[in-house]
Formats: C-alpha cells, sequence, structure tokens
C-alpha cells in the first residue's frame, strides 16, 4: 500500500517508523518566530495540529496526554494551588488543571502565542477553560520564566513541551530542573513528558540522572497509550521536593468531582507500573 | 512528508490512519491456501511478518503481544496443565507458555502451515521451543478443532488470531466460544486477541457478550500498548469456566522461574485496569 497525497505522515527517522493520518483539508497554515504550526481536518482523528510538522494535538486521543500530564500529579501532591504550565499552548493541560477545584492560580507560559491561538480557532473544546479566573496566560520564554521565579512559588510545574529538540530542548537539561526545583515549594513536584518508553528509553532515563542531580529526591515514570505519538506509547516522568511521587491521594482521585475519558484512580496505580525491560 | 517504496504501510481504512515500517529488502513471498505471507527486513524493527498486508509479528515489538497472550492468562488458572493454541503459527506464544514448567502439554494449531515455515526460516526466536517434548504442532482448522475435542481435555484455551475477517472471522463467533466451553475443564480459562480499544470498542463489548451468552461465568480485558499493531494499543479477553479471572496468582507471577522482557506482576495487575471511557 501506498499513500498518496492526502495524507499527513510523520516520520521517525531513527526508529524507521511513521504514522500517517488521512486529511481532508488544511485548515491553517503559520510560520511563526518559533515553529511551523499546521492545523489539517482528518478523516477519522478530527481536527489535527502539527508544529514544524511533527503531531502535537488531535480531537481523538489528547484526552489521554492531557489527563495524564494532569491529574496523576495533581492527585499525587498534598493540596496543588498555585499550579505552573511550561508550554502547554493548545490549553489541554490548562483546562484538566483547572478541574481540581483547590487550585487557586494556574499559570500557562508558553513561548509561542501563535500555539494558543490556533487553539482558539480550531479546538475549542481545549481552551474551554481559559476565560475561568484562576487561568493566566503568558506568552514568554518558560526557561527565563522559571529562572526568574520566586523561590518556592509554585506547588506543581507541569513541562508540556514539544519532542527534546528545537526551542524544546533546554526544557530536558539539568538546569532547568534546578530552577524548577527552587521555584517549587516543599513537598512541591514536577511533571515532564518523558517521550516513548519503546523508541526513547535513553531519555528516560537522562531525565531521570538530571531531575536527581538537580536536586529531586525522588523520580517515577507513568506509561500510558497514545495513538498519534511515536510508537503509540507515552511516558510523564515526575519528581518531587522533598517527597515521593509513588503514592497518591487514592481516596480523591476514586472521588474527583469531574469527568474524565481516561484517568481514574486504577489507571493511576496501572501507569507506574513498568514493563521488565525499563526495570534493568 | 510522503514515503517512498521503500516503505511498508498497512492502512486502518475506518480511522483514517496508518503505520509504516521502513522496509531494506523483501525476504519471503509465499501465497499459500489460505493467504497471502510476506516477510521483509525493516531498518529499526527488525524483521517483520504480514499475512495479507497487516502486520503480525516483528522482531522489535512481538515481546508485549505474546507475553500478554500468555503470561496472565497461565498465572490465572490454579494450575495450567493442558493448552491449546488456537492460529499462533508463529510460534511465539507457545514459546512463552512453554516457559511455565507446570504445562504438560501445549498444542498449537493453525490453519496455515505457510505461517510456521515463514516463522522456522525469518523469526528463529520465535521458534526456539518447537522442539520441546511438550509441543504438538498441527496445521488444521482451529474451529473444527475445539469442536471435535474432547469435552474436558483442555485447562486453557489461547486464541492467537488474524483480525476478525477472513479465516478468522469464527474465531470471534459465540458458536465458537461455546466450543470452546466444553473443551475446558472447569476452572479453565480462553484468552482472545481482541483488538484496539481505541479503535475497536465494539469488537471488544461484542466478545465479551458472546462468551457470556457461550456459558463463560466472568470476562475481562487486559490492555498493552502494541506499536505495530493499529492505534498502537491492544487488548486480550479473558473468560472463566466456573472461576473469575480478575484475579490471579500474584506470589506465582512475582517469583517466576523465567525472563521476560514485558511481563511483571505489577504489569498483570495494570493490564486490568480499564480508562474511564471503556467502563461507561
Amino acid at each position: 500500500m501506498t499513500l498518496d497525497k492526502n495524507w499527513y505522515t510523520e516520520i521517525y527517522p531513527a526508529d524507521g517508523a511513521a504514522f500517517s493520518l488521512k486529511v481532508k483539508k488544511k485548515l491553517h497554515d503559520v510560520q511563526t518566530p518559533y515553529q511551523h504550526i499546521e492545523v489539517y481536518e482528518t478523516e477519522g482523528f478530527g481536527t489535527l495540529m502539527t508544529i514544524d510538522g511533527l503531531v502535537m494535538v488531535t480531537d481523538r486521543d489528547n484526552f489521554i496526554y492531557h489527563e495524564m500530564m494532569s491529574h496523576p500529579v495533581l492527585f499525587t501532591h498534598a493540596n496543588p494551588k498555585n499550579v505552573l504550565i511550561i508550554g502547554g499552548g493548545d490549553c489541554g493541560t490548562l483546562r484538566e488543571v483547572l478541574k481540581h477545584p483547590g487550585v487557586v492560580q494556574a499559570q500557562q507560559v508558553d513561548i509561542d502565542e501563535g500555539v494558543t491561538r490556533a487553539a482558539e480557532l480550531h479546538f475549542p473544546d481545549l481552551v474551554d477553560s481559559n476565560s475561568d479566573p484562576r487561568a493566566e496566560l503568558y506568552f514568554d520564554d518558560g526557561i527565563k520564566w522559571v529562572a526568574d521565579a520566586a523561590p518556592g512559588s509554585y506547588d506543581i510545574i507541569i513541562v508540556d513541551s514539544t519532542d527534546p529538540v528545537g526551542p524544546a530542548e533546554g526544557l530536558f537539561s539539568e538546569a532547568f530542573f534546578r530552577s524548577c526545583h527552587r521555584a517549587l515549594r516543599d513537598g512541591g513536584l514536577i511533571v515532564q513528558q518523558s517521550e516513548s518508553p519503546l523508541f526513547h528509553q535513553k531519555i528516560i532515563n537522562d531525565m531521570h540522572s538530571a531531575m536527581r542531580r538537580a536536586g529531586f529526591d525522588s523520580t517515577l515514570t507513568l506509561n500510558f497509550p497514545q495513538c498519534s505519538y511515536p510508537s503509540g506509547w507515552w511516558s510523564a516522568t515526575l519528581a518531587g521536593k522533598g517527597m515521593a511521587p509513588t503514592s497518591f491521594r487514592e481516596q480523591d482521585a476514586a472521588r474527583k468531582p469531574f469527568k474524565t475519558l481516561y484517568y481514574n484512580a486504577a489507571i493511576h496505580r496501572a501507569a507506574m507500573a513498568l514493563p521488565e525491560f525499563m526495570l534493568r
């Protein structure tokens, strides 16, 4: 089988694999100072946003990623009030964070306003909570933002970034994690998307090392399916400042006062289970 | 990006998606009386076998599927001795089953000898245990095999089939599950691959219904990543005859006397966790 020009394809060169979605039409094509943002209407996955040719969000499967970047870390913290999201310009993670009634402030800092403008136009569900009075949207350099933050100003930092190339590369470094550690209160947590367990084992291992060198006491990788990302299997890595992310508020998660499509308490526990090859 | 002729592509038409692997060369191309079997050497996934154009096995990720089709059901049964595998011609599931020292007989019944011959030539790791004295390989119609089996002759039936089209369609029917129920001893279990949680929710639901109508008391779906299958996320559905597959021999699984790459006791528990959208 070959794919004609009606398909969008993302190639994973290092792994000799590719994922494609059949497109009906292109809805958006903007080159910002930072990135090339495109939005397509697809046959089977609803609306698709790509950045520099890589899948960022589809209507059909973004719920898994956004829920797993937010609810596990929020139910791991004892009482999260101040949340910082670095990246996350599509606003899907922000929406999930704001489902937690205890959150009093959620700042989103994405370097590229173009991502949020595209989401406002083409992903109305994701920007649904942008008018929540607890939401603050900034378009700025996340690395500098965290470095400049007052010590102990956040309970949770969520790093919802693109892959570790281009603008996001610095978000995978020890120096950045050190800034995050300083900006967190005691008992605070960071979570960073950490790529595919099948394709990017080295990125995950390096992230654990960098987080621990940066001062975090305990780290934990969660894994979950994500059809439209490389290998269809993804991960998020948590690190705690003076606390271990290996247990969470299970009763609160079981009685959460909001709806989800993927996350629940059993899924949270399940996401912590690592396959044999990752334990070695 | 477009893919040139050096890529093998499987299209999932109903979902407007496709998965591709870059190939170095074709190693095998045989039309059997049943199916079209091809084997490729790929750039990043080792050897790839396709049947009628659909991915069956790759060197890189078959371990997850084969381990999840075997170890959960074997560690759920109290003391499995006689195991029947329907399909499974690549012999990877057979190899995993034979890792259990308590198994005294493992019959594999695949309708198409061509699959096993191709595996012998191109997947030496998978056929590694074919000379085990407990292994019996038959090339025959699995539906008829089970219908003709003496009542209560097996502890476990593993249905390691292709998708529910073509030769495998009957393996998803109530009539087949009824034959399996009769062929199992009390306390016996069946497990059948049940496609993608994201793409094939109806197939999974229909399988539960068909298994229960066929006489099984209790059913359970496990889910796990499987990069090279549609959506990168796969499932296996278990059903028990006079027993519930919802608990398993956790201590035995934790102390298993053999190596795995994916399966362990925590992964077994994790695979039982269903996302919110599947619980509805």
